[in-house]
């Protein structure tokens, strides 16, 4: 205990004390991000116009003006928890892999993780439903999708050079399809059981293309 | 020439005209139908919030009182969109069949035209796009995709019974994974690049998932 009592002390958190300004900007960070998590929970929930700003205020017990102090308005909330939810995908789908899993094995494990994360992670939710309400924003929000296929296509490619996927599989093509194939699976589980059968709907995905895709 | 007018001035018209209603009836459901396709153009390609009942009155070169008198309002218009994009779908897929078709054939003969549809048919891309946007539409929408997903069931289950579907697929469970990747790969189409490459997305997916079904 001493001696974790003590790092923490060394370094980055003493000076910062001395400054003065450290604990503000984190606590002024902590309250950020307590702000987007609580928007991206209504945003999943109500969507964009079921959400407004004293909703957000109300669910993290701040008034309306210390939540506007972080983001002048509904818009920009709303980018601030889609770009939360693209900032939240590394986590999710990076270190997947144990040392001995193979390319192909690790994509799947990377759509499992994906499919837990629409079910369970507001984050995830807020920021999937706000992208298909994007016409509705009035601010520009990021490409989706093609950040993921990239990386698909990436472990694609490496179980193709493994001799692991079938050599008539495009990687290219198959990252394509799985992500699209699985945003569509994930939509249809949400407007039909508000997602909670995404993950007997994702293991049926993954029977039926796993097995198509491995030589 | 002269049979042609011969029959037509038979048995349906001549009592409808003498009738005197059926004419200005006709009038009507015809004018009704290019209202719902004019709406739905706009629908597909500005959404339920880009558009306004004076765009679509401009469209049909009528008066908003001629499009009211139809459709009170741009909720009620949305849900006449909405219906007869359903009210396509069966044009579309039935009939597929040549008498010497196999059921799985046909699934993706099925499939084939949808992607068709939804590359070129206003009726099904405005439909198509409301239900994604149904939350900021204040009028109850049929829900979507079970209907195509058991038919799509039906014809898997008679693959099935004539030995063509591998035995490992569940019929049922592979309907509703071909219908919501179907509907994945068409969004994602759109969204990245408005459905010009969707024939091409659509022949990855019917590559990399019908193989998989066959025996």
């Amino acid at each position: 205990v001493t001696k974790t009592v003590r790092s923490s002390g060394h370094g980055t958190t003493k000076p910062a004390v001395a400054r003065g300004s450290e604990p503000q900007q984190d606590r002024s960070v902590r309250t950020k991000a307590q702000v987007l998590a609580a928007a991206a929970e209504l945003f999943a929930e109500r969507g964009f116009r079921g959400t407004n700003i004293q909703d957000v205020a109300d669910r993290v017990s701040m008034t309306k003006g210390a939540v506007y102090f972080h983001f002048p308005n509904k818009d920009s909330l709303a980018v601030g928890v889609v770009e939360a939810h693209y900032a939240r995908w590394p986590e999710i789908l990076e270190h997947v892999r144990d040392k001995d899993m193979s390319p192909l094995d690790a994509v799947e494990k990377m759509f499992d993780r994906a499919a837990l994360a629409f079910r369970d992670d507001p984050l995830i939710q807020g920021g999937a439903r706000l992208q298909i309400e994007r016409d509705y924003i009035d601010a520009a929000l990021p490409e989706p999708y093609i950040g993921w296929m990239a990386r698909v296509a990436a472990m694609l490619w490496e179980a193709r050079e493994s001799g692991e996927l079938r050599e008539d599989v495009d990687p290219d093509a198959a990252a394509r399809y799985l992500v699209a194939a699985f945003f569509g699976v994930q939509h249809v589980s949400e407007i039909l059981h508000h997602r909670a059968d995404l993950l007997e709907r994702w293991a049926e995905m993954r029977g039926l293309t796993f097995a198509a895709l491995r030589k």
